[in-house]
């Protein structure tokens, strides 16, 4: 029998699953850094730091394949396609480390009769640490210049996480206030301890709720400014987006400008123009049951909920990131 | 900021590393072999198979990016890459299913002070369900013809797991008996149970016992021909090897053959023409901290234990899969 497949574009797939694995792997360990900083890592750096030698080498042997580095007997080199690969770190690791154990059991999530309950797992440190390395390329530099350019008093972030968003949009800006919502008690806690450190707790508060759900409350009254970023699919499907949406309106009586900044469904099948992320957003979305609305279907849920969109902005990172630009309606 | 890092090389790497995600499951979720054998899957099929529809869509999808099928509305039909995808299943089985989890959590494995104890975990039935797959190409097939040339009488198989091989090796042949080896308590229940079954309980046994550290026994006195598949790493480091080679030949006092099977680790840096399986087998040892030999250490090993290499044979399938046939010196 022929063994053709075991080179070629197959044999490919599976090599790419391992750099994909080492570069999650050596972002985490620090040795990306490293190879950033001073263009090489020595496996003798690696021993020191308590990482074991025969893992490290091979982790970056595995690199090697893919050209993001150059091994030599005890380091390794920064290669042609290090730069892109160290840019897109934070996708690798969202989707090995953040996403990885889910991926590792498709088949018992794919049974339908098995979807409920606490059905999988995600590893959701390394998510939100991914999502910060995706948001820092684009999104976040963004909305720094928009938010520059912008009067606002007060301004609520839905879905803070850790705060930090808030507390530079406000922080950059005297007088101004703010309020971040999170479902996460422990997006909560964290926030509000970061509030504290930076002396911020008289201007900036940190409430527990779900966005999708939200009723008027005394910190929401004068909020001019609403921002919600990577977390807008969370509203759907169509009906609860477009009943949360209407909620927003009346939680935030004063808001003039919701900035809703969010990765949509692709239209069409993926080939060779297909950008990172794409295919594993989509795919980690299937797995859980979480709907994904496309750009046109955004759209129709703005108009049924007395939003209006006056611009919307496309971001090349993440790929079919979209900010939203939307004014209460009337 | 460019965002060049999100089409192209590196982009590619992200999307294949889905690619194998969904290849395994394909594979298990039985999705693979409706294609093969029908040259298309519905989706309709797959919602009465229980599974999913959307998950089993965004698999289909994803596996189009590869050309391994086509998507239309309702079906995926086989594409361009498909025969070499199914041939290849076992080798994405084996890395997703049965190594996905210890490749989710490498930056775990990687530190020196928490490699002790129980510190990683595998899906051995994955595992093994993809080892028998990857076997099968060629490996198998040419023991069936290699067994029906050779004379013997008593044949024992070290690590003989579920007992097919040693069931076929004496079932082919009347008056042939054989002993199985195997460490692992379910392994060698489920090879009896399979034994009884075949009615074959008079002539096959299955002892429990640690192939490295064998002593002589009744079931192995008449012995003249040892196989042992894809185990042999589990000899190393090179001392246990060569001890444990030794103790064979005592174990064993009648044997005249060893048929030893294993894959050999690559002596250069991967490029190009490294083939599939070699990263994911050098990778998930380097993370066991589980030696792997050369073709060269091997050789050594047989020459300081009293065996001699009679001839050896380079299989495509696995890659650097090597059947060393072996004789007692003297």
């Amino acid at each position: 029998m022929s063994a053709d497949f075991t080179r070629g574009p197959v044999a490919d797939l599976f090599s790419s699953y391992l750099v994909a694995v080492s570069l999650s792997a050596a972002a985490e360990l620090g040795i990306l850094e490293a190879l950033k900083e001073q263009g090489s890592y020595s496996f003798e750096t690696a021993e020191a730091d308590g990482l074991d030698r025969g893992v490290v080498r091979q982790l970056l042997v595995t690199l090697s394949w893919a050209e993001v580095v150059e091994v030599a007997d005890d380091k390794a080199v920064t290669g042609p396609l290090f730069e892109s690969a160290y840019a897109a770190r934070g996708y690798f690791y969202w989707m090995v480390r953040g996403c990885g154990e889910l991926f590792s059991v498709v088949p018992e999530v794919a049974r339908t009769e098995d979807r409920t309950g606490d059905f999988y797992t995600r590893d959701m440190r390394a998510v939100a640490v991914g999502s910060r390395l995706i948001g820092d390329t684009e999104v976040e530099p963004h909305f720094v210049e928009l938010l520059a350019e912008l009067d606002y008093e007060v301004i609520a972030d839905l879905g803070c996480g850790s705060g930090q968003r808030l507390m530079g949009a406000a922080g950059r800006r005297p007088g101004v206030r703010g309020v971040g919502v999170d479902i996460a008690p422990a997006a909560v806690e964290l926030a509000r301890a970061s509030v504290a450190e930076a002396g911020m707790a008289d201007r900036v508060s940190i409430v527990t709720g779900d966005v999708r759900n939200l009723e008027p409350r005394p910190e929401f009254a004068d909020v001019d400014l609403i921002t919600c970023v990577f977390l807008g699919h969370d509203f759907w499907p169509k009906a609860t987006c477009v009943a949360g949406l209407r909620k927003l309106r009346t939680a935030f009586p004063n808001a003039r400008r919701l900035l809703l900044c969010d990765v949509v469904r692709s239209e069409t099948l993926p080939g060779p123009d297909t950008r990172i992320f794409t295919l594993g957003f989509e795919l980690v979305h299937a797995l859980m049951g979480v709907y994904l609305p496309t750009r046109e279907e955004w759209h129709q849920a703005f108009r049924e909920s007395g939003w209006v969109c006056a611009d919307e902005r496309h971001f090349a990172a993440p790929p079919r990131g979209i900010l939203f630009d939307l004014r209460p309606e009337g």
